[in-house]
């Protein structure tokens, strides 16, 4: 099994962008990559994935191709469509490619435009991803699927409504330091716990907004890698369940995640507590409280303390959403997974700017699809 | 690059089935391949890759997860959307996975169901994979496309609607020797050619029927495919191009087709004279002297000399389409790529019963997505 390595990757700002096509943001996303991935062409690259959950006026089948060939490509194109995992889970493809041997240099990326959309057609949007017959249909949107794990986390540990807002507010601080944060402004605890509320407990700084974007990250063969300013995906693993909360056991812990996660740190041969820094999906601040969880960064039940104690801060001992997360830096969906790796690789290669974490050797990305029903997480080994 | 295996398929029969579900149709597909799949159970299985359309009124997000629930599995399951090839490419990324060295066993299927869609909602449903906004929103339907792609080979070439037809009687031939077939009657050149017009040249016989439909492939290692009724993958390629008809340079071809089967052929190290069975995308009967050509079967304009002579017939020199092809079989869209890779691994196992084709050593499956936009061909091997 040969090695994969991310060797460049790039990104929109994410946001609401009117001016926009899913096409146009594909292509500055995938204009970036080439550019942050010195010695390679477009040429060089010998397949693409793309993830989108591509609902809506655009394009709907074939809509990766659809994107490839706004970029001149004509390399074989598959879409993956996970819902919100889509793009994590287009990038794990990408490793199979290069890993298998059919492909050298593998495009993985992601688009979403959802600004176009507006009031229930926002909810809408973001429903189709439950469970169809006896959530989306019945009513549930995402927030309240989020809010009842946000109940049954209160009912079962020691947490209220401010461990969900210092999410909020450390994301906050991180994607004021981001220029393509879609929120990228500050705020307080007392801004998070006492805006509206969304679906309680769960207050309107809970909730990451709806966005536009694309991200794109180059997949390549350690032969390809060798020059270049490259991030080893020392582990991917990717888990699934049942689509509808309603039929899990636990509203406490989202199975699929402890089992992605699994699955890459045996393949990485690491553990937690040897991840530097990471990127987790934080759709709605109850999520990244269960990442930390299932993730193994700490036990169950002590995620608020993490985050009482600021060990994830920016300046922690293991920074989370350095970048700004789902809830500042936004969440266009099929974009959100290469989104973050892209922050991983400029983490991971020294190129992460202003925001640049010291010492970092190894990051890990965890994306979520639905409430859950599916979750990829990709580990990544820098030089430090 | 270690070699990967089909080892076990099935289907359901394609029709309209008002009385099943989505779910219960990839079950019932499911079932049947790990019954074929002899010692193999669900508990082998390290991941999924499913292959569905998904537009209509069923789970939209996380659409594969919503299937592989139902019988069971909570392995990493990936949705792949390429239109009418989302199956095609779902085995291609299968065979990807069990070369990397990441997964010894995975199940590969589609699903798609059509028929509770009627009259403006059917062209909707085969509009969708079109290009959008000069495709599918100025009307143009993919009988349309295709309508256009044979009006283009009747100028350039010595064919007329008969040959269309002859591709249409061969396949409702063979169809109806397949009791998992939705049109499996046989019908008459005159009853091809005289058949009311759909979009001209194209009659009633030259369209493929919509369908409802699953199918599912076991895609295993050499190490567990050994003991088993195995087809090795020897070559899979795949290919795309722009997804509206009107940006492309030539109308009586498909280039992505013959990307994709240029790199089958090159990966399994022979030629399109060395195939001994083929099942080709046969949407619109066009479609079926395309893809003699593009897969190298013949020179350009020579398809219809094939048929004429019998070449393709199930007694010829190189049958095609023994299934009963998607004019007859059926077009469940999702299902349709493994369900051409199952009738294959049938007939290189020596299970494909009353319709069995003798001396078979070499197959190929050509499916492909929209009118071109995505195409991918597979090429297996047996023991004859």
């Amino acid at each position: 099994m040969r090695d994969a390595y991310v060797v460049g990757a790039g990104q929109t700002a994410f946001g609401s962008f009117p001016e926009e096509s899913y096409r146009s943001l594909f292509a500055t996303a995938f204009d970036r990559a080439m550019a942050a991935a010195d010695g390679l062409g477009p040429a060089d690259i010998d397949e693409a994935v793309v993830g989108t959950l591509g609902v809506g006026g655009r394009q709907l089948g074939l809509s990766a191709p659809a994107v490839t060939e706004h970029v001149g490509l004509s390399v074989p194109t598959t879409r993956v469509e996970n819902a919100c995992a889509a793009s994590g889970y287009a990038v794990r493809n990408a490793v199979q490619a290069v890993k298998s041997g059919m492909a050298d240099v593998v495009l993985a990326g992601g688009y979403e435009v959802m600004t176009d959309a507006s009031g229930d057609a926002t909810k809408y949007w973001l429903g189709v991803s439950g469970e169809t017959e006896w959530e989306r249909l019945t009513g549930t949107t995402f927030a309240g699927t989020y809010a009842q794990m946000a109940s049954a986390y209160f009912d079962e540990y020691d947490a209220d409504v401010d461990d969900l807002s210092r999410a909020a507010v450390k994301n906050h601080a991180n994607g004021a330091q981001n220029p393509h944060a879609q929120l990228g402004f500050e705020c307080s605890l007392e801004d998070a716990s006492d805006a509206a509320t969304v679906a309680d407990p769960l207050t309107l700084y809970h909730c990451c907004p709806t966005s536009d974007g694309a991200a794109a990250v180059l997949v390549a063969s350690e032969e390809v890698a060798e020059s270049m300013d490259a991030a080893r995906v020392a582990g991917v693993g990717a888990g699934s369940d049942r689509v509808g909360l309603f039929e899990r056991d636990t509203y406490t812990s989202i199975p699929a995640s402890e089992r992605a996660a699994d699955a890459a740190y045996e393949m990485a041969d690491c553990g937690p507590d040897e991840i530097d820094l990471a990127e987790v999906h934080d759709c709605f601040a109850i999520a990244e409280l269960l990442a930390y969880e299932d993730l193994g960064f700490c036990e169950p039940g002590e995620a608020p303390e993490l985050l009482r104690e600021g060990v994830t801060d920016a300046d922690g001992d293991l920074p989370v959403n350095v970048s700004g997360g789902l809830k500042s830096k936004g969440h266009p969906i099929g974009a959100t997974g290469a989104g973050q790796i892209a922050e991983l690789w400029k983490q991971l290669t020294g190129n992460a700017g202003d925001r640049q974490v010291e010492g970092v050797e190894r990051g890990l990305a965890h994306n979520v699809g639905g409430s859950g029903g599916a979750a990829v997480v990709t580990i990544l080994e820098g030089e430090a």
